[in-house]
């Protein structure tokens, strides 16, 4: 089965594919045709592709995030690789195909990364604050497990938030190895609940982000995080006006550094300051890694990356 | 007994007075000797004040918020009033006086403020809405009594946030008259708890902020009171997930309507609007108000004013 | 007759609309064909349309807000409708339909707008301010009865800029009532002129800005009342020295607030402090009871409304 | 005599001098004293000075912008000159000294100014244009004679006005002949009537600027001088709606670029483009040329100039 | 041969022109059929233009940069021109047609202009500054003959680089003049080398600038010109730490003025002030003359101007 | 002898301190006295001082940075503690005192530091790269065994650049392991020449920064690191053109990260975007824990540090 990222132009193939994208449109020719405007993607990249002459039996069958099976021919259009698609079905289980062997995913297995995840969380010290850790990891665990970090800024793959959260974790330990006077349950703790809420603010299927739910768009990851710590404080007997309560709610509210970035307040204790930085970094660093995996290793630039002031990266020879 | 704003230079007077701030100093003669650097107020106005040659009885004798009785004279420094203290002792009981007749206060009674705030929360006919709103009411309750609404911004004196509430809500009555498509229950709830965790955020006495508090620096009042009304629909068995909750942290959340202003999201709903411009309306308004009140009716320009992006205002001629 | 609002996909109908906008395109076919992309519109909504192999004829025929009768059949075209004209001709006057039945309108007639502006006008207790705001008003009359206050940011459409003038008249004399020290006179008078000179700044017709005039751009409607005010004192014989007529231009000049929405002064009276506020209140509400209305109901967000910060609003469910 | 700039540490000297500056204090002995804190001025530069132990009649006596003789010895006070003085006594017309000498003034006498000025408003060729500027000159004139342009920015002297106009002039008359698609008439009335309304936004007396008029804070110079044209065209006969007219008013009001520095509209003529990058040229050089010439040859680094974003300039070396 | 700005609708014409651009794209149609999207140009202007049916010769033949002869017809497209190509053809040596007669170009030639800079080089007095300035002009002069001064935004055309600074250097003669503080050598040196590594920058070809270069993007050509001083001096023996190396280096680094425009240093020497007002003025009346100059002497207004912070220019009526 | 974090209230000591700062100033009285402003510090804190009476010789005596003794007593002004010294004399070699055990110093041995960066340089594989940041570390090494990082912002101290190279080394040295696909020559290289130029951007002296040189001012050390780069390429034989040489200058001049904060370009390589936001962790924890280093254990909060956007910080709880 031949992969996304092998096809070159006037390859004639046949194989399974990810209906990433799916759209009816019609022809300009009178009177109008329908025809597909897809997206095909497996686990090493996606190609646009067209389905001319469609009938209404077609449009009915295919929807988007179905598993295919298409016969295609590759061409080029306006220098970029595009699919014509000439025969496409629905995958059947006889076909012995998973939808999750074709899409994006963390490096490292979901389960390995929620292990970690949750091997960190015991490891924490204080009662109050591993508490309300684990409150707050297993009212997100189902959802820890696939979903992505962002819509398309960063980590926009299957467990991708897991995934920043343990590479998170790993710096982390070695800037506290660095730096002793930084409280180590903290940085754990606020690594871990920083973007936990990202399961309640996107809607999301394997791996990709459809929209911001409501809560979503009306409170924010941000401060829906704290919430949860207001709620696992209650819900687990540890006074409102603990302290540690208190450090964990900055941790969350301050980690986006700025007004301007969505944080209500900015980081005023040692360890807010260092997770706003240990987030950055591996979110920038990631970025960078994931736009130069998915450009052609002969092309020097990647596309403009958004959250890099929409700035292009370019590859450094070796 | 003078009142402070009818002084005038060169007058002689006795009358009891508030310490509202009082520092030691020292002089700068060889050997330096101890003074006293004094604001001293009452209800219609404060003056610098010093009082020379203080010996060690007096400095553990006095301290800001005291009432005193102070003989002095008016002198003029620097083109400004100044009061050169001759003697000065506590009130005691016997003199019959107390500390409220000599602060800054609300034009209308604390009592009657707080009466209005919760007829109007009865008012409320959404259950949710209602309960959640009498929980924070409930927890704020004492401090609304009494609290300023700012620390030097607007309504900056005793019983200022009540006010600053019952003025917005007359204001919101008006406005949901005008366009009836508003939630009248919302825009109620809304202006009522907008600023409810300043009773959290600020530390206040006799309505002077003297700092923030702890978690006033560390959450702020914005997702303090987010915070509140997680707390009140747990501990009142509402579902965190029911829409009047999201609602009204909504509400809450975005009232500064921008991130840079410390809103970690923007107004989204038709109510999450209007209380915005609701509450700048009252709060510019009552700025002018103030600095108008607060400056001689002899002088057309009132002192630069912080919260009017530092433009002083001009007196209409009438 | 049908509705816009009310067709659905599938109907086949026949009615009288307004032919919004209109443009001849061509096909991609060899040799290209024309065809019309247009938008029809009537007093409840607007819907695209093509009307296809168009005749040299009819490219001859018909034009922007022409008046027609269409025979059509309403499909569904990228997730949205569009009609398909079979048929269309000119209205007639026997036809019996008059152009401003098919247009947006403010919902209250037009000349009780201006009757009311007019009252109001005359209510003016000082004789200099009432001179001008009448000479103001008399040089902008005919355009007041039917002149939108915006190109699309609010009450854009038939009278929307009396509207506009009405409500705010209505929000003011509330807030002279709940703060006698505002100058009731300034406030009317500021809310009257603040917005006149848009019927110099734009260019309208039947509620729809084509574009800015001239004047507009150059001047911009806030330095042209500002000249109007010159203009007025000049022609009524009130010297241009007189604080009212420096009162009124401070008024107009610095109601959007700051330099970088227009404003080459800084509101600096307490009048134009509310005046500012005032009109925020109105427009901001306007823009999302607009935006509500004409969202069916049955969708929970608007659009992103551009004049809240490309925002959309979530409908308060009931 | 000795010049201010040629005074150096332990000088006894005797001259008449600026009282520029004049405040009574009180020293910090008890009881304190009265003493004089004072800046002395001539037309090479300025210092503080300090007189003791002043008595009732002193303070009656010495007024800010009064001339006076005073016997003083120069003193190094943290690093900067300071003049002790020993006695001090107003002019007399016996002792034949002039105001005039003591001030700082444009290097051009004012009178040859204003007859450039007045010769380049003749050359104008369009009618209404030369009308124009001929009724707003008319009406600065007597102030155009010695006013600064400003308070502390550029051209802060006697005649500094003229002075800036004048040499904007030599510059857009150098442009106009190397770029001829430029319309002449327009550039010379856009930089005659730019800030010719600085003579009623700014109160100055002997070249200084004392404060801000109330027309000056209200309107703003931009406004004011758009105003100035509107009733130079009502008062000459020219109809309002005349291109010249709107040319005029767009110069002067779009003359600072943005509206963050106070334009309420952008530049959109040539002439308006011009006129923008001419005042900043000369104006920005001006402020570098003053600050140098007020530095001691020694030294390499002028004082922080505000004009140029608060940098201090570097002397380039011969 | 007709030219390009002279074509009307309807016109049928035969002609050589330059193919600026050149798409090969595909009708909607079933199968698609290929067509050239295109962009004619001559010295006057340019025009799209569409040639339908395209063989696989003609994809072989054409490319962008080429000199054509076309027959084709004028049509209007969405109110816009737009040619009908006919037949077309490569332009041979034959046709005794030359590629830089269809180009835009400076209005004074090359040679000419390269000849100016060399002479004011010649002319500036100190030997270190000349000899740096002379070593950058040979590194570069061989694109000084051609190169643009920027993609877009100005003197977007052939020896536009070298004329913009052809035009700087007579206005840095006027300024020079008119303030004689200003140490001549440095403002023309200044004036040469601001943009002069804007060569390295740009990849350019007649006068058209394709893209940025890898130093361009990773260095720009601030920083690259400071590096050129930098080896200028290092090769001709000037030690690195002379004034006139870092005067040099800061008069590049510093002219665009503020640090979100490229500079990292804002100017600091009376020299840099001016150098950076001098590039402003010629650069932005450059922008508004060529907008005028290509937009039809029948249209009021220029399309937006980017570098004008995107606004119109109003033709001032004669 | 009593270090200065250990004195308290109403202490009588003797001991050996830097005098870091000294200034003449003179009493109010008449005629005024000098006396000296001083700050006393050593290695643990400093504390202002007064010493009264001063003679002639003490002011030729005593100069900022000298060493002396001092017999003083400990006081309260001002609710802060304050020195009124007694006697002081210099300090003598028979003293046996030297000024580096007085200074604030880093935590690690300047020479150690130093070994650790040279022996990092001299690990870089490729050629051109080491042998680059081997010129570079040769041409400041001497500096760097010394130099302060920055003048109040961060390690600001002695040897506190090459501390704060070392503590980003390591953090390097991780990252590198973390995420192979980083360049670690460049990421080594780029931390070691980011900030080397503030050794000829800065004037210090045992730690403390005096002011910014002149080539700091007119070039920045951004730019100056640049130009050595270029300088030691040439002097070293490696063309100017290698992608090495590119590389190594687009990681120094992108290190600031936006324009605003000085960087002409922004990060465009993988390693540029490692390198910033590498810096801003450890600068911004190194700025963390030296304000909470040198505040009291016994405060909540340390004052408020410029670097961190003006926000105090609060110690978490143990």
């Amino acid at each position: 089965m031949t992969q996304i990222k092998q096809l070159v132009s006037q390859d004639e193939f046949v194989g399974f594919y990810l209906l990433k994208e799916l759209e009816v449109r019609q022809t300009n020719s009178t009177p109008p045709k329908d025809y597909f405007d897809i997206v095909l993607s497996d686990s090493t990249g996606q190609l646009s592709a067209k389905m001319w002459d469609v009938s209404s039996t077609d449009k009915e069958t295919f929807f988007p995030m179905g598993l295919v099976k298409v016969r295609g021919i590759v061409q080029t259009y306006r220098e970029r690789l595009q699919i014509k698609i000439g025969q496409m079905r629905l995958a059947t289980p006889e076909d012995g195909v998973s939808i999750t062997e074709f899409i994006r995913s963390a490096p490292i297995r979901p389960i390995d990364l929620v292990h970690t995840i949750k091997n960190t969380t015991a490891s924490i010290v204080n009662d109050e604050v591993r508490t309300i850790v684990e409150y707050c990891i297993n009212k997100a665990e189902e959802k820890l497990m696939h979903y992505p970090a962002a819509k398309t800024h960063h980590h926009a793959y299957y467990a991708g938030l897991a995934y920043h959260i343990v590479r998170m974790l790993e710096l982390g330990e070695f800037i506290c190895r660095q730096r002793p006077f930084l409280n180590a349950d903290m940085v754990r703790a606020g690594i871990i609940l920083h973007d936990v809420a990202k399961t309640e603010e996107l809607n999301a299927r394997l791996g990709v982000v459809s929209d911001y739910s409501v809560p979503g768009k009306l409170i924010g990851h941000i401060a829906l995080a704290s919430s949860w710590i207001t709620e696992a404080a209650i819900r687990c007997d540890i006074p409102l006006e603990s302290e540690r309560v208190l450090g964990l709610q900055h941790l969350v509210l301050s980690h986006h550094n700025t007004g301007e970035w969505g944080s209500p307040v900015q980081p005023q204790t040692a360890e807010a300051v260092a997770l706003h930085y240990i987030d950055s970094l591996d979110a920038k660093l990631q970025m960078v890694e994931d736009a130069l995996d998915s450009t052609p290793e002969s092309e020097s630039w990647t596309p403009m990356i958004r959250g890099l002031e929409n700035k292009a990266v370019y590859r450094t020879p070796v």
